[in-house]
């Protein structure tokens, strides 16, 4: 029974999807200088809580400046309530630009990156002549109108096993650059346009890459079979544009089962 | 003909629609000290086009944290264009989180605020048990659910010409306290409310006054008869909570014609 006996929990591996408004963070990974991070301000909340765990494990570490719908974290915890309370909890210690969603004790031998099998992500584009205070701090925008229907066409190219390298490195020095897309398709509404994107993982800002390169092919700037030779092609680089973090966002992150 | 005949433009008094994230501001108004307000971004931007006003007007002075899609500002200028590059010169020197909508040559004698007739504002509310980063910079979440049913008797009373003395003091000290509402009613779209209130002018902090005052009665804190009876009592004070600025934003003023 451990320590359950006296009516403590055992240490448990907790999992909590959590959202922020990636804007005023440099990033989520937890940096030696002071600079303010997602990690960073989610282990000072656990801290309050009696957390004395060293790190806390991520699905993704999204840029400086990415916004999160669905980012995973865990941690173990010694928490003598439901788990619930503990997304409670931690909602009353984090600051207004992060909110834990659901928090659960994971399954055994459970790790939000290891564990997973896909990860979505969307790009939101603002279509209008005037800046909008309200929407441009989670969208990127253009315009005079772009060629979406070049666009999508690129994107569908994307779909399938393919090496990225030239749109991106590793997280790994020397990791494997082939990742496997599930799904990448513009969807349209009023005057937004957003780009969905569902992959087994990622090269590091790959899909700002990709983004940035079907602008430079719908704004004519490029033309697409530029872009898609590239594909499969680690030896070549994307010189062209990066998209904005502001218009990304990591939406989920799929496990098995 | 003046300085026309050589080609320039008379010196005109020109009237901007401007929209603004009011979080990152101490209001609208420049204050004597450093600190970051509308109007002294404005005015900078301005100064950088050639401005050499001392100040611009504007139609309300929004508080600290209130936003606003549709604050009219008016300032005279030396432009030698049309009115619709000003809007563009402007927001190439503003910061992200002011915008120009729209800028003409304002009528002869137009005031901002004293040739307004009518000013819209509304408070947006976000139903859910858990924060949202993304939606809680312009809104005010509350859970559990309160009765909007009687939140909307409360609103309807608001309407017409009443003496609104306890929910808030006059611009000018010693000024009238009689406001005419046209229009106050709550609006549902899915997990958000918005209270909508359309008057001829506002008393200071009036609007958040209300609307702390209908959540009150709405949540049961308070009965609407005791809210109800401070209606047209100018020696009597809402003493209860003030609704936090970050729901509130100006939408639009109303002009004469």
């Amino acid at each position: 029974m451990g320590s359950g006996a006296y009516g403590h929990a055992p240490i448990a591996t907790y999992k909590s999807i959590i959202a922020y408004d990636g804007t005023d963070f440099h990033g989520f990974q937890r940096q030696s200088s002071n600079q303010r991070t997602v990690q960073g301000e989610f282990e000072k909340a656990l801290k309050t809580l009696g957390w004395r765990g060293r790190s806390l494990t991520a699905a993704g570490r999204t840029d400086a400046g990415v916004h999160a719908q669905g980012q995973v974290v865990a941690f173990p915890m010694d928490w003598n309530h439901k788990a619930e309370r503990l997304s409670d909890a931690l909602n009353a210690n984090l600051p207004g630009d992060i909110s834990v969603y659901q928090t659960e004790i994971a399954p055994e031998g459970f790790h939000p990156r290891f564990s997973a099998v896909r990860r979505r992500y969307h790009y939101r584009i603002l279509l209008a002549p005037i800046s909008d205070p309200f929407r441009e701090r989670y969208a990127s925008r253009i315009w005079p109108q772009p060629d979406w229907e070049i666009m999508s066409e690129v994107a569908a190219q994307f779909v399938g096993l393919h090496d990225f390298g030239a749109f991106g490195r590793a997280p790994q020095p020397g990791g494997a650059t082939t990742r496997e897309v599930f799904q990448a398709r513009w969807h349209s509404d009023q005057d937004e346009r957003r780009f969905v994107i569902e992959a087994n993982a990622y090269l590091n800002k790959m899909i700002r890459r990709l983004v940035g390169a079907m602008l430079e092919v719908g704004t004519g700037r490029r033309d697409s079979g530029d872009v898609l030779k590239l594909l499969d092609d680690p030896a070549s680089r994307w010189e062209g544009d990066l998209a904005p973090p502001r218009g990304l966002c990591l939406d989920g992150v799929i496990y098995e089962d």
